[in-house]
């Protein structure tokens, strides 16, 4: 009898040297144990391997030393993600879904760009909107449909902004150059717009290095357009977060030599939250941990400088 | 070193002979890691045993072959918070919180008393008081404030029925005798009040056995002046539902004999779906599984009749 797939991939999850200094809370179990159940339906009908699935996910979870449960909630994620594709054959789970959400996107973005392009600020009106596409999150929400997408999107010019918006504007505007880290699919479509108002040549986009939930990947940017506008890159890992040892030396030396980094979405928060940079988070807040963490409250949206230590 | 306790409580899990016939659904797993992680934190501020807690019952579900998952949830979860009480000593996480729940639905019931009282229909009205109570339900909420159980009681009298509330009504005016199976702390309040509609002299009230999350124990029905209206039972068993077959002969018995029963809440509902006896569900729809398997949406507040094979 071949190993289950946990016993070969706890090894991974007890690397310290990966381990970036955000910790998983006891809370994200549950979401995770829902996350797998999620991919696991999203891939197949087959209720043995929605079981199977849950089995392999609940071993991984119980043979970690909770006391010890140092990696940050991006790092564990991918570790139970990686678990379910291995099972579903690398497979992914999500490839339907993302397409859908590319599209209803896609089909508002005329609108967008328009109410974006006769604001009297592009670049704080054109965040805003970008924040709102980061509701589209299938790790934190079972289901997003496309009258939630649209209802996220219109009400997103007169939401109220947790943090300095029109200081964030004004610095990117200032910024030589850019490295703007991607989220979700169909999340990009306003990212894309928001890129359009810097200036796409002083930008570098960033997707995964793979397939994970519903982040986007390169396809996504090639689908979206992204890649006929700025130059987009991959980080070489397949965490929902931007875990910087687990990322390629060309995407670390870029992060490190960046002017401005503008780390979009709740996993890049969650897995960036610790390092120092000059940039911006930008995100919706979708769950308890990341509103504990941040100091803001569930549906909020989030502008959160972050800083150099030098600078600060 | 001694085992660990999801070791020694496998084996009553395994147990086929206290199986009803509702299955566990995977969808049960993330949310009973997040009872589990609850109850740890009701008992204590110590971080160490709320790993330890989902540690132990993360075993508990692992050890399960989830391919063959037929306990109902109500034997699952009582299982899981046995683990739990196992750990903190058999103590009861939720005493104070029971309490409060209690002096809250105190705090309104002359209120409700009097709409109730001046109503066309006081068991009908008073029907919809008591479903509303069962909002007071921490398997399925991790919290209930006192605000929200007031907003719930102020929306009960205009709220949607699905159901035939009038027919039911009729129904349990007429019964000779009425089983009355009681569910969580703090709705009790609300059930006394249905029992006051109905006439004391002809109800029998139960309570569960023992603590269990937050649910109704004798202690609680003494604190809410049910003992001083009408008869009040234990079934003698510690399961967050009526599980028959863990159930004291005694209980059994008088189920077996009642001529209608009021199965309240939605713990019995999950474990009371699949028996057969002239009567009725009152609850509120808490979870996704309770909707799909009462063919209601959730939030909605159920009247379902239920009848003896020979009467349907």
């Amino acid at each position: 009898m071949p190993l289950p797939v946990w016993m070969r991939l706890i090894n991974i999850v007890a690397d310290k040297s990966t381990r970036p200094k955000m910790k998983t809370y006891l809370d994200c179990i549950p979401c995770f144990m829902r996350q797998a159940l999620d991919a696991a339906r999203n891939y197949t009908t087959d209720e043995a391997f929605h079981a199977q699935v849950m089995s392999e996910v609940t071993g991984l979870i119980n043979s970690i030393d909770l006391n010890k449960f140092y990696d940050s909630p991006v790092l564990t994620g991918s570790k139970i993600h990686k678990c379910v594709k291995e099972l579903a054959g690398n497979n992914d789970p999500y490839s339907d879904i993302k397409k859908q959400q590319n599209d209803s996107a896609i089909s508002v973005s005329e609108h967008v760009r328009r109410v974006i392009s006769e604001s009297s600020n592009r670049i704080s009106t054109a965040i805003r909107f970008a924040i709102a596409g980061n509701h589209i999150d299938l790790g934190a929400f079972s289901k997003v449909s496309e009258n939630e997408i649209l209802d996220e999107i219109l009400k997103a010019e007169k939401v109220e902004i947790s943090g300095e918006l029109l200081k964030t504007a004004d610095e990117i505007s200032k910024a030589s150059d850019v490295l703007y880290l991607l989220d979700n699919a169909g999340e990009i479509v306003f990212d894309r717009l928001l890129i359009e108002a810097i200036g796409p040549e002083k930008v570098t986009a960033v997707v995964r290095g793979g397939p994970i939930i519903n982040d986007a990947t390169m396809k996504d940017a090639q689908y979206c357009g992204l890649t006929d506008i700025c130059s987009v890159i991959e980080n070489g890992s397949e965490a929902p977060g931007t875990v910087l040892d687990m990322c390629s030396p060309h995407f670390r030396d870029l992060f490190e030599k960046s002017t401005y980094i503008i780390a979009k979405g709740q996993g890049n928060f969650e897995s960036l939250n610790d390092e120092h940079f000059n940039g911006v988070f930008l995100f919706k807040v979708k769950c308890d941990i990341a509103a504990q963490i941040s100091g803001l409250k569930k549906g909020q949206y989030a502008v959160l400088p972050q800083r150099k230590e030098t600078d600060s």
